[in-house]
């Protein structure tokens, strides 16, 4: 390619409102460009990536003997209404109507359509297991879309699915895709985590997430420092904490102890720990059809609610904060709330304990009294408590796999997501098959989703310096950049081309800088853009020799063009 | 690729509701599902076929020197209110809301989309000519969607875009893309003809159609039986039409025709041929902003109105019919209507005639009286007369173009389609260069269509027979499909694995059919969805003979398994 034939227009200028240097770095190479909040053009390098990407993602697919298809991008909203998500998704989920006024969705995801088109053809359980996977446009309709790629609305995505006569198989074809996403990955020169994920909107039971490891993540995930665990902090579990203080044994009384609403007060107040006090969070959790309830959490003083996980408690949709007044209303008092009579006063259906809390005593909790804490409390003394992993894990906690490990928390860009779904989907839209004793069953399902181009974003955040962007070998648009330094001079116009044929000749994907610009320019956009190497056909050309460019570390080494061969293999070896 | 390992499920049975072949057998064969009205999946096969005519296109694109780029698929409506098309483009433009209520579009096309974003990076003239191009999903909210992939709603096309900084760069591009579509048709293995057509809601002037020859076309396309010209029916030409009879000369006078109000009862009164009568049509034109106004038009009694020829002669958005009661409510008498005074008549400033009566004399009209002509009528008498081209061409008319070949219709259907859009879009949306002597230009723009996925139904059309489909060449999803009869009988298995290994050595494109089904049933999928060979292992086999079969004539010939290199020659030559 040369860039006098190439659209490609790279900017000095920093544009407004990016926050992340993929965003910058992005516009001003000249890879994407906006044409609607969250929605972006894929410019010709830009195009070149998404493609790379594609590709190797396809060739991974395609191994592991997955079939590519291509579903409707418009999606009939009679099937979301089977699957029970056109009212469940919320606003991310762009509604249309055609004219004739039918209503369709632009799919953000395409489970209902592909389990509306297998239930045609899927009759028996000898035609499973079957793996489809289809790379397309999606389009999710954020809130605040920002961060160019990394959080547009409309977006590229390879969404696969799986389909299978029993969860055995279904495991066996998600740990095979945990292996294949990691080849994708890898080939993509990615430095990543696979963690363990909450499964959220998409529903199902058992995921991992893909992490690609940057400081701008905008996920937060745990990994061990000796072993290979690793979590979306949603998720995340430690080994049960052990107390480091001695409990403070007490027969069962109620406390006079004004003044001691938070959690540091009452320790104050009874020279204790927090490990042996139990913090009490409420909030209101909406359910479908605009159901709203009160919620309870319980857990030890010394750790924090997460809010994935109580969400997930309660199975509501959502959960809000609750005002002290809200509290007065429910006949109970801030910084006071326990355990006891709880479900009497509020009639709650929802009251959750963490599973650290349980089999706990010498515990000081809320007496549902103002200014009253009861103290000797034994947890196991009360009948029916629900308990869940609700707390979140802090660095340091110890590792809940390899048991010795501690844990540190490190940012990442989530990048894939394969989800176990189970029946969820195939239930709800009546789609079965006969197993091997003739019995009507509906298919177990995963689901497996990468963001091909987010991950153009990703590659960016984890791959770049203070003047640019530097692409990995795979991913490179074009892997030399050949810069001509004064176009006008005859010499160096003859020997940049005949490097630029040598190197096609030889398979190497190269751009030959032919503008007449100034040298200064043209490495500028070289440096911009990322190229992994430059060679710089510049003065000393007239003494026969240029110069190699990597763009990993900006080092430059001169080559005798009498001993261009060094050179070329040089380039070469890098493929 | 393994049958036992794909996702293909053929149908005995013909759909409902299914009048094309390729629909039909698009469905049957396992290549597309339906998923909405006008919403299609592609499935494996289907994927693979749509991904061939994907390539082909790029590789003609690329080497033509256009740069690939993907557009937003949902583009703000306030690009669209810019061109003035959101408006004007009707319930075809697919609509929505983002859930901040502002306005998007489902782009149909991109023409507004790419003018925007050029004209942030196009300053100089310098930077001209450019062509950037897409392969993209689009949708057009069609009223009776029908014809499986032939009218679909949701569709893939390539659309590219050229910017020039004159109409002669346009024009060079524009004759270069007439060339390039040549190519990517003829590299499809279709029949196809390039017609001068009308440029629609598009705009622009001058504008060629690709149409694949088929009976089933939807297009009636006119050419020359002895030159290379051709065009669509709705802008085709002919060589003025000579008298056949003698002028009835006469003086002007006015008549007493009673009874007469069709061109042939007239002509039988006379005693004359229709050549020399003038026939009037009266049409209800509707303009922008719902204004609407009574249009004429008159020919020759011999010749017809070509509907888009008068709409585009108005420059109106839609031509209605007119019932004889709004004709009496104008002042005018249906069958009695004719030029003289009809301006003062009606008021209308739209009175077209056809070329073909410039000039004429010795001519019957209508008197604008009940039951009266004017004979002996003179149009050169007339002063400011509009003359446009009004008629609609009929078979054995002759050529415009050759001078003495004639004309006759074949049925066609477009799948490809390059406008001269020039300055339309440049200027509505303010998109400017400076030109060689610094003066700010709206630039020239050309566009280019090809409709991949309705090419699929095209090929299909042109190359199926009463079983199934027969693929091209350089479109077969599998070049050859080796049939193992019997699954079970183990020679059978060894001879056909030994023959895919080999088959794939050399480069070929092939599945094997292992499936445990019936040697009918396989052959019966060979046929329907047409794999250019089929290598049938069969019964022989014991023998050391197999069978090659020729999807086109559908002949066998065997072949002896220790000359199996002359079976892979026969197989090779044909790639």
């Amino acid at each position: 390619m040369r860039f006098s034939k190439f659209f490609i227009h790279t900017l000095k200028e920093t544009p407004r409102d990016v926050a992340l240097k993929s965003h910058e770095y992005l516009i001003r190479a000249g890879l994407i460009s906006q044409s609607g909040s969250g929605i972006y053009s894929f410019l010709p390098l830009g195009k070149i990536v998404l493609q790379k990407i594609s590709d190797i993602t396809k060739y991974h697919m395609d191994k592991a003997g997955a079939n590519e298809v291509l579903l409707g991008c418009i999606t009939p909203a009679s099937l979301w209404r089977e699957s029970g998500r056109y009212e469940r998704y919320g606003k991310e989920l762009l509604r249309l109507k055609d004219r004739k006024d039918n209503d369709f969705v632009f799919g953000p995801t395409h489970e209902e359509t592909i389990t509306d088109l297998t239930k045609n053809y899927i009759k028996s359980y000898k035609q499973l297991p079957i793996h489809l996977y289809q790379i397309q446009t999606k389009f999710r309709d954020e809130i605040r879309p920002r961060f160019g790629l990394m959080r547009a609305r409309e977006f590229i995505m390879k969404d696969g699915y799986s389909f299978h006569s029993s969860y055995e198989s279904l495991k066996e074809e998600f740990d095979k895709m945990e292996q294949i996403y990691s080849d994708i990955f890898r080939d993509l020169g990615l430095d990543f985590r696979v963690v363990e994920a909450d499964s959220g909107a998409i529903g199902g039971s058992g995921s991992k997430e893909f992490m690609v490891l940057a400081n701008s993540g905008e996920d937060t995930i745990c990994v061990c420092d000796s072993c290979s665990y690793g979590a979306n902090l949603e998720i995340a579990t430690r080994k049960p904490k052990a107390p480091n203080s001695q409990a403070p044994e007490a027969n069962f009384a109620k406390f006079h102890t004004p003044n001691t609403k938070t959690i540091e007060s009452l320790c104050e107040f009874f020279k204790i720990d927090s490990y042996w006090t139990i913090k009490a969070v409420v909030k209101k959790a909406l359910f479908d059809n605009e159901v709203s309830e009160y919620v309870f959490f319980f857990l030890r003083g010394s750790d924090s609610l997460n809010e994935t996980k109580a969400l997930n408690a309660t199975g509501a949709n959502e959960l809000c904060d609750v005002s002290e007044e809200e509290i007065s209303k429910l006949g109970l008092f801030a910084g006071f709330i326990g355990p006891y009579a709880l479900r009497n006063i509020t009639n709650s259906k929802h009251i959750y304990f963490d599973n650290e809390l349980n089999g706990a005593k010498n515990m000081i909790c809320g007496a549902n009294e103002l200014d009253y804490h009861f103290v000797g409390v034994d947890l196991n003394l009360f009948e029916d408590l629900e308990f869940k992993d609700l707390l979140e894990v802090k660095e340091g906690n110890v590792c809940p796999r390899c048991d010795g490990g501690k844990l540190y928390f490190t940012k990442g860009i989530e990048v894939g997501h394969i989800f176990q779904l189970g029946d969820k989907y195939s239930k709800a839209m009546s789609a079965t098959f006969l197993d091997e004793n003739g019995k009507t069953k509906p298919y177990i399902m995963g689901c497996y989703g990468i963001g091909i181009s987010r991950l153009i974003a990703a590659i960016i955040e984890q791959h770049h310096d203070e003047v640019g962007i530097k692409w990995t070998k795979n991913t490179a648009p074009f892997m030399v950049d050949i810069i001509i330094s004064n176009i006008k001079d005859e010499n160096q116009r003859n020997i940049g081309e005949d490097l630029y044929s040598k190197l096609l000749e030889l398979g190497v994907e190269c751009i030959v800088d032919d503008r007449n610009e100034r040298f200064g320019a043209k490495i500028a956009d070289f440096e911009l853009v990322g190229f992994p190497y430059a060679i710089i056909v510049g003065k000393g050309a007239i003494e026969g020799k240029v110069e190699l460019v990597c763009r990993e570390n900006l080092q430059k080494q001169e080559y005798e063009l009498s001993k261009i061969d060094n050179l070329l293999h040089e380039v070469k070896k890098c493929l």
